[in-house]
């Protein structure tokens, strides 16, 4: 007989797949996945293992998409139990990657044998996504096997990310789209000099911090139905040669905004550029970097089936967010897959004791069962 | 026979007193002037040697002001003759000190030689305040000794600081006052926390940039008659974890100001406070040191005396300037003394290749004999 979700969930927190290492996680899937009649495709590319397994011929493709790939632990004195010990203690199963997002790559493992078990005829193709580079740079991972995908004109309609969606009870919050994420890194060189003789000097941190307090009180939207309001955070600032006396002649900041649909990475760095100019700061002292556009799942099969599976097994009615992180889902959308994150409990990810209810593995996985039957026998 | 103020100030420099060492150059110092009559007095407060020396008995106290102490004198690939060599090349005296400050210090030991082997019942007293503490924290230099002297009743009446004021020939400018310096260390507490998620957190960086950005742009006052504009420098600024996606819970920034008699520590504090209060960060997140007030001695004997021997000795007509650094006249000049300085070109301190023009040394002890002569002769 075969391990049930939780099982399988132990079985893969037991391999310590600090990102971008899988540590063998894939081997065991697509072992699973394949006894189940999946085509198998073990890519690696780079220094990143990533799965990619389909059953069924043709019809609409439903593709479950998850990492092996886990946080380091941190301090390992931090821990109750050992991060990789998969311990379950008095109902919870502790251990990194417990809730981000080995408990949701089980669940959809099992519930594709169930589903493959049940309807070994069914319309339709079931597919999994599978990377060990989502927690790192995320170049070699999800991004580099959905343009090989779409190389070979594989198209994806639905796609499930495992992501840890829910807030305080399982399935009470599905993600259905995310905010951007643009970076930006600062250099801002003036010319050093003594504090006590400001006329030969030029202080960089000054003109740095000019822009930098504009952008801070700039109000960039006030969001949408389905987003909230763009947010901007400086995260790094760094400037002086730790004596007192002496004026900085370079001084820099990395900030980051999550922006909505409201704004674009043009629109940003337009508004950007042109306080800068207007401070004296060239635009080639600003470094960007986009790391991801901001997608949106309207209503539609996918979201419905989702909320159904939801209702029908949880007992809930979902919430539908944009809010949080950015995910592997921003590489997916954009080829026009609809794209829901449906996963467990996100209160302890990343954290030491990172945790969820033992129980909720088994009935994430019947939640994912449930939502390739109403996805795929639909279309029967 | 004596050796001439550049063979002593060659003496002085080949002894290497990195501050706060004094490396033995009060040692000889105090020898010479004991040779001339001078009752000497080494005081060693805490880890700086001092030295207080006097002839005279009654009458106007005129008292030499300076400093063994030398700044390090950085990589000594960066120079072209070992710093401490007190090499003299094409008519340039090189080494660390050279400027700043042995040569007026050997400068005013030989016109003092000369002073008193030419008037030996001179009226009034001649006086040398020599610390090694000038570059360092100068807690225990100028200052102690200072302290020590007022509390035997003993007040300075003139005093001519032998720090570097000359920007172009010997004797072109004289300081006659400076401004005050006030640090303050500004240390403001949010929550870290993720960029994804602001709401849950409080951006430390935010609120220290938008004080700062405020006291960067303010315009403090226009200065006056005798000194410059109030100045603000912000010279370190630290915030961030290095990683991009966090929200900075601590943020510091030391700043300096330099002021003018327009404003004073109490006015300054005052409505740095009140901006800060504004931005909700507590008063008791800024650490404030007051470096030095600001002080100025116009026309008077002093200053007369120091023009009609420049003018004499040099054929320049001086300029009076409160601008630059700090100097420990600020510690002698708030015990009602008349303070001024006067010393060699200021264009390599602090450099490598630190130097001036060997025959300067002689000049600027002439300048010194005139100006002593002028001074105490005259009380006669």
């Amino acid at each position: 007989m075969r391990d049930t979700a939780l099982e399988l969930a132990q079985a893969l927190i037991a391999r310590a797949s600090v990102t971008p290492e899988d540590a063998g996680c894939q081997a065991l899937i697509g072992e699973r996945l394949a006894a189940a009649g999946f085509t198998v495709e073990h890519m690696r590319i780079g220094e990143v293992d990533n799965l990619w397994a389909v059953a069924g011929e043709r019809g609409p493709l439903l593709c479950f998409a998850g990492h092996t790939d886990v946080v380091p632990p941190g301090p390992l004195e931090d821990w109750r139990f050992d991060p990789f010990a998969a311990r379950i203690e008095d109902g919870w199963l502790y251990g990194r990657g417990a809730a981000d997002m080995k408990s949701s790559v089980a669940a959809m493992v099992c519930a594709a044998e169930r589903f493959r078990s049940a309807h070994p005829d069914h319309a339709g193709r079931l597919a999994f996504l599978i990377t060990s580079d989502e927690e790192g740079p995320a170049v070699d991972g999800t991004r580099a096997v959905v343009e090989r995908l779409t190389d070979r004109g594989i198209a994806i309609d639905y796609c499930l990310v495992g992501e840890p969606s829910s807030s305080r009870t399982l399935g009470d919050t599905v993600k259905n789209g995310r905010r951007g994420s643009l970076n930006a890194h600062l250099t801002v060189r003036g010319r050093q000099g003594h504090v006590a003789y400001p006329q030969q000097a030029d202080n960089a941190l000054h003109r740095l911090l000019a822009v930098l307090a504009e952008l801070a009180a700039h109000h960039w939207d006030d969001g949408d139905d389905f987003f909230p309001p763009t947010s901007f955070q400086i995260s790094n600032l760094d400037a002086g040669t730790g004596a007192e006396n002496v004026i900085p002649g370079i001084a820099e900041a990395r900030c980051n905004w999550r922006f909505n649909p409201l704004q674009d990475e043009a629109s940003i760095r337009a508004f950007v550029t042109e306080r800068c100019t207007a401070h004296g700061i060239a635009e080639d002292s600003i470094a960007w970097r986009l790391s991801g556009v901001p997608f949106i799942t309207e209503d539609g099969a996918l979201v419905e089936a989702t909320r159904a599976a939801i209702a029908d097994i949880a007992d809930i009615t979902p919430e539908l967010s944009t809010a949080g992180g950015t995910s592997d889902g921003r590489f997916i959308a954009p080829t026009g897959a609809q794209v829901v994150e449906l996963g467990p409990l996100n209160d302890t990810i990343h954290q030491a004791d990172e945790r969820i209810r033992a129980d909720d593995v088994a009935r994430l996985a019947h939640i994912y069962e449930q939502l390739v039957e109403r996805l795929l026998l639909a279309t029967d």
